[in-house]
């Protein structure tokens, strides 16, 4: 099931780069939740190009338009189907990729795959597909919040070099929002604006680390075994464009201590079981422990560079590319709210699988 | 589907670590196959407790027996059910456990979740659960191996600060198996034994890294979007007891290029279309692209330690526990098979995909 | 999933009879099939409202748009959304059913499920819900045509107590087309076409039984156990509004039989193994035998007539109401095109898990 | 998934008619239920050989043994593997079956789907299959008789041409029990019982029709579209071997009624919705009513039968066989708790469903 996410919250999304959109259905939405564009439009928002000069310029509204499931202002239970226009849709700056595959993009691979390919913008490889995540995922964190009272938040915490130090346990939404590289330590995010500028001027692109927490998830959502929080997390995160890495509580720095300096002591406080320590990362056995749920996501440089680069054509000859046009010297603003809708879109399934199976 | 794994080869464990014992059903493998238990019980051997002086010395011989699925020894087609009788259970050994939560474990989420658990051993919980994942991937392997040509190997590549030296491309089975650290890298395997020896003595632990690679696999496995190989591969990672992180190809090191030198220029060579480096880990917009895939799994230390820590009871008191009896200072020489093993399962899934959808 | 049907080729409706219009997800169709609008708008317009005088009357023209996973004309091996707009949406006419349910529709269910009802036209409940099927229907009979050669044809076979004559082995698309209740025995035609119109004049429907054939079905399709081919028949079936029954080959007739009456005798004829009765339906402990699929579809009157009916208000209070407007006397020759949709979903998706699991 | 049942209450079962046994494997199930063999043994000694004069005197005991799932006598939430050995295995009367394919049986559609076949016994086929469906089936009776006060009955209804005269509303168990054929209509019951031994003496067999009832289900059970209860209730029936046709409610003979005639109408009684006839059978646009949920499953003459018959063999030959040995000359006394085990299977998956997305 390549393209729906979830078991009890299902996400399809569908629609590639140019073309008649992209949107998303959602199965599974329990009925009677308040829901309205307005509810979803911000998110949108967050992840739309040319939101401020450090992002692709692309000029997309992304206008979502709720096509179903949705009557007189609430949810039916039934699927509700997302839509986005594309409008600025350029086919004619790919013209050069029509024969020739970008490097480090997905346009060889899904050609061996498929034996065909939309090539204009990448067709459903570009980044738009996320966009029916995004729009998803808000309703997934409008459940959380409203029945759970789970936070979920993600920040920009590495470009490249540059690493900010912020405190999962008390970060919050408008420091994030404070400025347009969406790092919440406001000193190293203007460090790391120059950074991605310089990059812009020089047709290059830089990656970094995107760090997400989940506050109030209550003990016992995930799964033993193979649907595990983490493991669900972890495929959420590297399902999306550009990421090569995922890691919880210690993660790979986990590796450096020994048992004895890395469990987690419990104690109960406030006629709550709780841990001193949360290496664990707010999960144990695969299942939430009630601390606050945090993890790390690595995104590479972006793949589309403004100078010339080996390549081959689709007839299998050596050439060169390079790219013309709109370039995102760094993605990781825009992820910032696509990592905050995968993380709830495992979240809310997860909560609707406890509740089917142990809520008796 | 918690204890189910795979859409097209799908792997269901069950089990506890005392009980009637652990098994897997497998369901959709080919027919035709020739299997017999001198297919499957190797990789078992290698995940065996007691197999070496520096892991657990739990006294299991892990005999796989069939009970279904094959006949005149092939498959049939139908599901293949395997099952491990566990036969050294000390339940006496954990009677402590039963009013207390051992930090780090899963007895505590456990019993949040579900309002019970089985506290022998950690019940569902156990490492054994991962025989089930191993029986089930030598069968994946077999048809890797036989029909595809595709050949896994894992190994050790980091304990605690002890990192080796190892080149994904040319490794071979033999390198990782002429030690009992199961480190190709022979001197740095050494030094890795002897600090594991050392964290037994002092009834501590320590955690490392794996590394995996797949060679051979044909450009076209994986999905667009949810379904990517690497995402599946870190959800198959991530589902392993004891793991904080994954990373694929360049990983979270990847964030330190830019764009142009991250980048994997493409080149003909003997009519194919290979690139001149590998940053990508084989697997670009989640469908591979016929370069080696590889990529590295972070496991913490062992939670079980031979020291007093602090602890509650699960009537919600402050308390402190000290684990007894048999102890694993380090879990990754048997953790390299059940690393190969998901890998196997996540490919032949992919191969199974890909035949249903694409080979027209 | 309760709005996604198949395990490999996925169709997933969303829509409600008045709103954003209907629609469906294609998810795992082969790349690289030819596909426009006019592959699938003859199939919508054989189950359009207002093609003939027999039918409703609701104007609407159901014209389909490819909104994603067609690229110049070739399905690109990604999700396929297809969408109708609704336009003659005439909520009015529905004014009374926002606080009464309609008797043997599902208004009260839908209630007492969601506690939330979209009461225009029976929102999600609306037989509209089946153009989508009925696109994605064409998709699957034009795989099944041109791959593999397998042809799928239904029928009206039987209307209130009027029962015709056809042969499933030779009756051809032209003959069921030739007249508007879709039944190829003319002479029984012409009776149905009587009682259909009295039925509408006296506000008053009737019911009937569809027959269903699927010709050129090689041997080994369908699973053993619970996915055997008529149990996924059945269950297509039944999916279908105002459905009551299924029987493939000698179905409920067979029980008086006895063993050596029923059974189907195994010769060799042209090299192949054929049975020399088909009291078996073409499928043999779940799996096709290559002989002729046949199974029949019980239809229950429709529901909405234009008499006063008793029953009661959302608010629990006894009362009756009359339906008023466009009505629709006898569902079965809209029901043909639906019932192909639904057999060719069927057929193609165990086609595709045939190959994925068998053809080695 | 072919070997797998249900979404949330999933039941994987495995085994073939000679080997190792058969068994289950139920995951999802709630944890915290009492649990023991004693609960399942029971339905597993209704559907058990040998139980009469009138069904196969194959003599196999039939023990559940419990390997998985279970503590201290409760369900841990874990998965459930449930397992019966085969005793009574005796592949010699099965010889001929070897190279020859049995009338009406799926022994050649095996052959041509997997290109091999487990002949003693029909293998993967056999009826001994449904052992693991019924012992879980009894896990699930367990949970809607104690969770929601569902109760579920099934009964022969008809015996080739012998009709019983049973009212769904009102038959009991001990009506059911009362008699071999299981049939509660005492005098029919003593005609069905002389005619199965009479086709057993004439080495012939007859098939007939169970109607089934669940009694107590909730309004709000059951899904829209495509995972309507009817299609899941079809779908499983249709699974069973020797199985035909089903037709729920007013099923094929509600075709001979007009609308007027069909609908039920609603009145409040005791302050809730109810109809005042039952032609719905319990569900209305594939979600239950309230009303008593009543269905019919037509089985065919068993094919097994002792006369000389026309055949062929692997290597397309024309040919004789004769069946020998043991045969049962009427499926249904045993089909009985089968049939009530799917009807399980089905409603508490429905349950749980529900619970997840609505019960808010």
């Amino acid at each position: 099931m390549a393209n729906t996410f979830g078991q009890l919250f299902r996400v399809t999304t569908w629609g590639e780069s140019h073309g008649g959109g992209v949107g998303v259905v959602v199965d599974g939405c329990p009925p009677r939740l308040e829901l309205s564009a307005a509810d979803i439009q911000p998110e949108l928002d967050r992840r739309r190009p040319g939101q401020s000069r450090i992002v692709s310029q692309r000029a997309e509204a992304d206008r979502v338009e709720i096509l179903s499931g949705v009557f007189e202002g609430k949810t039916l239970g039934t699927p509700i189907c997302l839509w986005v226009r594309n409008t600025d849709a350029r086919p004619e700056a790919y013209e050069e990729m029509k024969t020739k595959f970008r490097p480090s993009h997905a346009d060889y691979t899904y050609f061996a795959k498929f034996g065909i390919r939309a090539w204009p913008g990448g067709g459903r490889s570009s980044a738009r597909e996320t966009i029916g995540r995004v729009a998803a995922g808000a309703i997934a964190r409008k459940i959380l919040r409203e029945r759970y009272g789970v936070e979920i938040l993600a920040y920009v915490k590495q470009v490249h070099r540059i690493v900010a130090d912020v405190n999962p346990e008390t970060v919050r939404l408008s420091d994030v929002e404070s400025n347009i590289v969406r790092c919440p330590d406001a000193a190293t995010a203007g460090k790391m604006i120059a950074l991605i500028e310089r990059m812009r001027r020089a047709g290059d692109s830089v990656g970094g680390v995107i760090e997400a927490v989940a506050r109030g998830v209550p003990p016992g959502w995930g799964e033993p075994v193979f649907d595990r929080l983490e493991a669900d997390l972890a495929k959420a995160m590297l399902s999306l464009p550009a990421t090569k890495g995922f890691e919880i509580g210690s993660g790979f720095g986990g590796v450096l201590l020994t048992g004895t300096q890395h469990n987690d002591p419990f104690r109960i406080r406030r006629g709550r079981v709780r841990t001193t320590t949360n290496r664990s990362g707010g999960v144990q056995g695969g299942i939430s422990n009630g601390e606050t749920i945090y993890f790390r996501v690595a995104f590479k440089p972006t793949a589309t560079v403004m100078v010339e680069q080996q390549t081959v054509t689709e007839d299998f000859k050596n050439t060169t590319l390079k790219a013309r046009g709109r370039h995102d010297p760094c993605v990781l603003p825009r992820a910032v709210p696509i990592v905050e809708a995968m993380t709830a879109l495992v979240l809310v399934d997860h909560a609707l699988r406890h509740k089917a199976q142990c809520e008796w």
